[in-house]
């Protein structure tokens, strides 16, 4: 088969794209900016979400469901928050529909169903859900709240990308409620470290875990903890993050609880949310100009097995065993019988679609008691015996996850610059790219400048960074730490 | 506790939501029609989810996921469709707020944003989702396509009720595209069957599968199969339904393939969703005066240990046993050690909250080597040996799974009357309630009058309904079998 991937030198962007598309992970919809996420793409998300939603849980969070609308009047409760998303709000402003009397057949909106108030699609659902809240806690007994949501959200952007920027996308979202300030910083930060441990666990990408600026910070928190990604082209992806809400949703729905010595207070609250973004990071780290590269603990399909050169009664017979062999360990194989299309075309396609092993069982390999294995990561291949195949293919995987994060450390690794003047400083995000750790005064002024000047913004404070005293590399100012610079996404 | 449910002979409706909001299953919102659906709520959903979601892809079908918004040149494509679903869509105009000039803190829909093409917020995805498959099928090879999606849906129902009737709700709606009629009517007919077996198999609810008159049809459908359930107030409960959707689709969204002997043809397709609408069932199905009754096949808790009076070292050491036998065999185990509430106080609430088995683990009894254990559906309790209690339960588990479906259906075959004469119709549908079984002429003339004279509709024609010649029970008219009527949700 022919891929029709563009190379990633001639243009990362349409590779990217290509990828997405020809890969069967997502295309555009007839809605401007909504993606259809396609069985194979929707796959890798379920298994994301598995793995997700199984973390939540084992640190004590709960699903549950709360509407898509936010009444305007909810929704400008929280004015920070309002104003964060006021701009890119898809708004109901009609419950019905009627016969257009001057076009047969056609439609239009009823302008006798207005509504008296209009509802807003949730960009977030900070607002209905702390609104709820309100009627669910009186006291400290009733505290932690400790919910999450998986669900769609609607953000109005000009201008999307396949799961990376789209005005629908599907996430979850965490709201958390307690009694004292403590408690939810500590939850913002171990949902941060949840993050990370996904990221570089299941995704294979090493992620920075730090702190955003101010200006970065989300509205209505706070403190954003993020975790920040490094993409092949040296910009950055923000993955995902967790924000201490500190009491700002408690004043504006008024929720209080009675604490244990019966006074009222206002709640303390955390948000954190990952959503199909990290689809677009995770092709973004590791695929490459022939198509996605899957990790192993992800992938829909983890093996292939492709009959050489069709399938017969021997090579079936085979097939079964190492398919039972491998189903018996938990592994996702898929054997592919169709008589149609001709080997090459079938390695082209698992190719494109990063299925992380390939075997090629045919008659005289299995005469030596052998089938070919292909990494799809390092594009090895290799002839390895049937006997113990299973057990084999077990540890490669394993293998494969550990290799592929391991690429992307180093990658990171000598993308990371560490600059202690401007001139360097620009000449890095112009060339070389990646993050740069660089002092910086505190300000948002420096920030805006350098933002504005080199299109780099502060992508995080490291939780990790060293306490030291130095110079801004901006504006020679005091600087207590460096911070990571980047372009982003 | 004091549940404050009440009781069904007083206030059937009361009673059931009563029972939905005490058990914490959902609640209604700040937006009008949409529900908050509370943890307990969504863990029941999220079996229910587990266990259909395995059922689709057992019989070959994928997952995928397409857009929240339905433009309106699309929406009005298919014009039955269009047609029954017009007057309750919810309507996206504007994708921006701004500041309110005249009241300060508060936004306003910016006049300036307004959307060259309305959206409406699907109430359900043929549209979309056919206008998708046009690019997606262009061979017999392309076919069929087996897609699911679990999505929100909105439909703006002037009157609501929680779950059974909500102006958002959740659902899956499975979406295949065939080559052949023959293909897509067997489709439609075998999801008609998985959703019978799970509503039988899993929510121990007995439900009568058959197919809709013209006038109860799905909008844009040739033939609807649905499976019908008996409420415990003798209504009649839709409970899911599977359209054979003809080439109606393929039409108004110009999809053809080219057949075997490479000539264009229009696309045969299907639809089939069940919804929350299934919880609203099974608490009408099973529960009782003093809350839910949840079968164990699907229930968030199966079996719930309460220490008696609280818990001390002997009783923990117990109950940690108990619990890892459970477990070991995937049975979901709660040990409540809430030492502020008294046995009493718990019994009531995991009574309210219907979980099966409830054991009781005091010092008197395990000295006698024994725990208390009490069944909810039929409030008896015994003492069991803590010797072999776990495949005690095991089993119990199943023996409360069949007794709950038995009486279900013992309940309908009591409530299901043979009618042939009007008089006898109109007083069993008053006065006893539950499925009349009546011939009928066929016609949608005595369907609506009976429906004016009775409010009975026609639930089904069933599967398994006996071609006899009768005459009908309102016109008197040949009729050629027996059709089921009721009232219904």
């Amino acid at each position: 088969m022919s891929k029709g991937i563009t190379s990633r030198g001639e243009n990362y962007s349409q590779w990217y794209t290509d990828i997405v598309k020809k890969a069967q992970m997502a295309d555009n919809s007839a809605v401007r900016g909504c993606m259809v996420i396609k069985p194979y793409g929707f796959a890798l998300w379920e298994n994301m979400k598995a793995e997700l939603d199984r973390m939540f849980k084992e640190t004590g969070h709960v699903n549950a469901y709360f509407p898509l609308f936010v009444p305007k009047s909810l929704f400008e409760a929280e004015e920070k928050n309002a104003e964060g998303f006021a701009k890119e709000c898809a708004v109901v402003t009609h419950y019905r529909l009627k016969n257009d009397p001057n076009q047969k057949g056609k439609l239009m909106v009823d302008p006798d169903a207005k509504l008296e108030e209009e509802l807003v699609v949730r960009p977030t659902s900070e607002a209905i859900i702390w609104n709820t809240y309100r009627d669910w806690i009186q006291s400290h007994r009733d505290l932690p709240i400790l919910i999450n949501q998986w669900a769609n959200v609607v953000r109005w952007e000009m201008r999307t990308r396949l799961f990376l920027r789209t005005a629908e996308f599907l996430w979850q979202e965490g709201h958390t409620a307690h009694s004292t300030e403590a408690e939810a910083i500590e939850e913002a930060q171990r949902m941060q470290e949840v993050y990370a441990t996904f990221a570089e666990e299941f995704m294979a990408m090493p992620v920075v875990r730090g702190r955003k600026s101010d200006s970065e910070r989300f509205a209505g928190a706070e403190d954003t903890y993020t975790i920040e990604a490094l993409m092949q082209d040296g910009k950055a992806l923000q993955a995902g993050t967790s924000h201490f809400l500190g009491q700002n949703f408690a004043k504006a729905f008024d929720v209080k609880f009675a604490n244990t010595n019966n006074r009222e207070e206002y709640v303390w609250a955390t948000s954190w949310g990952v959503s199909t973004r990290l689809i677009g990071g995770l092709i973004m780290t590791h695929s490459d100009d022939e198509g996605l590269v899957l990790p192993p603990r992800l992938a829909p399909i983890q093996v292939v097995i492709i009959p050489i050169p069709k399938p017969n009664e021997v090579i079936d017979a085979a097939a079964d065993k190492v398919i039972a062999e491998l189903k018996a360990k938990g592994i996702r194989v898929k054997y592919d019988v169709d008589k149609k299309k001709r080997p090459g075309f079938k390695f082209a396609q698992y190719e494109l679609q990063g299925v992380p092993i390939r075997l090629g069982i045919g008659k005289r390999d299995l005469e030596n008691g052998e089938v070919e294995l292909a990494r799809r990561d390092t594009k090895e291949k290799q002839n390895v015996p049937v006997e113990g195949l299973a057990d084999y293919i077990e540890n490669l995987l394993e293998t494969i996850q550990k290799d592929m994060f391991q690429r992307a450390i180093d990658f990171r690794t000598e993308k990371t610059t560490v600059v202690d003047d401007f001139d360097t400083f620009k000449d890095v995000i112009e060339n070389k790219g990646g993050f740069v750790s660089a002092h910086w005064d505190g300000t948002e002024e420096t920030e805006q400048k350098i933002k504005e000047l080199t299109k780099a913004t502060i992508r995080c404070i490291p939780n990790d960074a060293v306490m030291e005293e130095g110079k801004c590399v901006f504006s020679g100012a005091p600087s207590k730490c460096r911070v990571l610079f980047a372009k982003a996404y």
